[in-house]
């Protein structure tokens, strides 16, 4: 067997789970019910996928223990299928090996310190003083600004930008045109027109935060704008400076937040949810998609601001409606008053 | 003549319009209204121009069979005259014409197969196995990822960035800044922090589709995302992995698509919108700009929950009714009641 | 002294304000409250700092007129503590210094013409016919078109993309990723597919705007896309094809502005807003971050039309009584109806 085989029996022991029906199955590959043939492994995770479950022709599937008889096909049996495929995926998937090395068309500035298995892509660009530690792999036309720290066994696709001084934690996976340590938004009003504050401080990112395409992190005014430990940045998000955003926290794309708003830790943020500037928000809160949050919020819990979208027809009278609410209430408030003159002369 | 010049009776009759006044002006550019001068054609589209049309000095105009006696100068009338302006334009626009071949400075890796009459930009990396069809323009600062298939004819604006494996149709345009199959957003929980699930898809892009600058489009987890003909996407739009969307859908700037959902075909959907994770919208379903989708859509139609900008001191007491709105309820409740008992006590 | 020394009432009597306490500490750098030491001047804009006030180690603060006795410290001061601190930053801001000249590895195409102290970074890219003018700086990987012309003492961060034919005023600043120049999103719908119309027009940018990452202004279908002169447009920000924005206007991060929509002057707009096309919004027009515009404004004011974020169990019993509005007005109308009945039988 080569390295990307695994028996059944195998992976189940490895990570914590139950062979049932056979441990037998050799394994090569991660798959969805839907596309699954011989020699890979699915996982069944919600009731309504119970007819692709019956139709799968996967060897095996990864099923939790109060489904432990959903399917008669050789099965790993856990407290949380997801979990538990996630780590088989990240065993079988092969990452396009990257050779340790500068390309020969990368430019390495004078003064810039690179361990000596980092790989560098076509084109890049590392400036003057950058540190790049061991096992950093930096893609190809990305750009590494002075000074920049970069931690070990991190990971920029083709075409990031950080911009001088910005330091970055180890394991970092950075994905291509995401943007760190660009100025923030300071202005000082000035006889109509607007004086640029310079912005002084950097961008700083703790380890293992994952930052998605096109996603853009502004360096602070005067103090640095923080990302601590674990924290998961989905694509085109957009983070003011002075921000500092709390340990394991997730925040799915499109999401704004405005500066100098401290997040807590493991908060989670639905898709384009938009939080303003000088709050706080605090630990384990979920804000939902497309929420606008203009208050701190000090209590854990889920916050919604969200109307779901309506025929225009039936839209266009309620809003019409919204419009009227306050005549409606001095309507109420008046009837009140009628009915208890008429209530009283009984 | 050179080929850049036109007589007015030559372009009624090529797309399917009637020259009305003369059919002799030589054509040579389109214009708007209010810029166009001698040897320009315009188009006369909506009334609330007709103070335009009086004062236009272009040689000609495309008007709607409606509209035939709107304006004295030479004509075409036709059935859609912004579809008849749009085809005149494309024959008199003038593609900066790119010279076949492979520039010095580009970076095409061992492996890479290029139809011969290529084009790539300078500083543009090819990286090994890709393979790029005929007539296809790859523009400077490009990244084209291992194993990428780019249909013939495509364009691709400087500074585009595709990852590994992904596979493009035919005539694509792309746009500066666009990301394609960067990893989708997926994590499972584990002891308070989050486990990064290999995003192992593809992107699957058919022909004829236009790709807006910043746009990123995510690959999918287990099986591809994927995008069918025809399908246009403005800028900084975010499509998470997994989505589906149907063949000649229009997306405009700022839209947020979650994972796995799956948009019909013939769709418009309005600037920023935002659209839910795992939902089914119906073909031929419009989405006001602005409106937040949260369930899925079965019918086609015109959905929104976009609520106008008001004065904000009117809003302040909207939205405290708002916060009232349930109290309101009960005491319209409480009345009904009273006013039950005191009818009935007649 | 070397130039970054500066006695506090040097600075005072340069800016306009009054060196109170002492005139004689000589200043190095400017800090927030919290981070200042030594050599440090800070500033006090907000009561709620008072405490941070109390505890600072700095040498000296900037403070307003009516808190002149606010610390017992070496202080400043002057009417606009904010505007007075923006420019002693500006004065000790120490920007890299970029050498003039050209990169070896920057790629200047034939006819392009760079003023002789113009700063070209590492592989960037310059088009034939591109005119840069004196004391211009480009970063590495950027990639200025054919024919564009960019104003004296710009700067231009690493991977800006500007598309041939744009023209930018002078001292522009322009952070990474920017995307100027792209196609506007225009499209005529024709037996159920869409055909492109030729985007013709270019962008035209004033003096002093500043341009975020990230941030994409389209070309102009016919003509030009205009930004006035000390525009201040934020991170991730669209602007479509024919918007014009007034001069001094300033927009935060995550705009959306649809096409043909004029914005007036000295406006200010929030945070994700989206504004929709063809309209107008007067000049002074202050618009609240998350709003959406769907109608023109005429009148200068602050607009709003955002909903806080709320605890969800709340909020969902409120979406529901706003679906049951109309029903509500009914049922008022009905018993408005009975008891004018009641009434009169008195």
């Amino acid at each position: 067997m080569t390295q990307r085989e695994h028996r059944l029996g195998e992976l189940a022991e490895r990570f914590g789970g139950e062979a049932v029906g056979s441990a037998d199955p050799v394994i090569r590959r991660v798959a969805s019910l839907g596309t699954a043939r011989a020699g890979d492994i699915t996982f069944f995770s919600h009731g309504r996928y119970r007819d692709e479950l019956a139709a799968t022709r996967a060897s095996a599937v990864i099923v939790a223990r109060e489904e432990r008889d959903a399917t008669p096909l050789p099965r790993i049996v856990c407290a949380d299928p997801y979990l538990l495929f996630a780590k088989i995926a990240r065993l079988f998937h092969e990452e396009p090996a990257a050779t340790p090395g500068v390309h020969a068309t990368a430019v390495v500035m004078p003064g810039a310190r690179l361990a000596p298995d980092v790989t560098v892509g076509p084109l890049a660009v590392i400036d003057e003083q950058a540190e790049i530690a061991s096992g950093t792999s930096i893609g190809a036309r990305s750009f590494v600004g002075r000074k920049v720290r970069l931690g070990a066994g991190s990971r920029l696709y083709a075409g990031v930008t950080i911009y001088p001084g910005c330091a970055i934690g180890e394991r970092a996976i950075i994905h291509s045109g995401a943007v760190i340590g660009s100025d923030g938004f300071g202005f000082a009003p000035e006889a109509g027109a607007w004086l640029k504050i310079p912005q002084m401080g950097g961008v700083r990112i703790g380890s293992d935060v994952e930052i998605g395409a096109n996603t853009t992190i502004d360096r602070g005014a005067l103090d640095d704008t923080e990302i601590e430990d674990g924290v998961k940045l989905d694509n085109q998000i957009q983070i003011g400076h002075n921000v500092r955003i709390g340990a394991n926290t997730a925040i799915a794309g499109c999401v704004g937040i405005a500066g100098s708003t401290r997040i807590g830790r493991g908060c989670m943020i639905g898709g384009a949810a938009m939080i303003g500037g000088h709050l706080a928000i605090a630990d384990r809160v979920i804000i939902a998609g497309g929420t606008v949050v203009t208050k701190s919020i000090d209590l854990a819990g889920t916050y919604v601001s969200v109307i779901p979208a309506t025929p225009a027809r039936e839209w266009r009278r309620t809003v019409a409606m919204l419009r009227n609410i306050e005549r409606m209430s001095d309507r109420l408030r008046e009837l009140e008053r009628r009915l208890s003159e008429l209530e009283q002369k009984k």
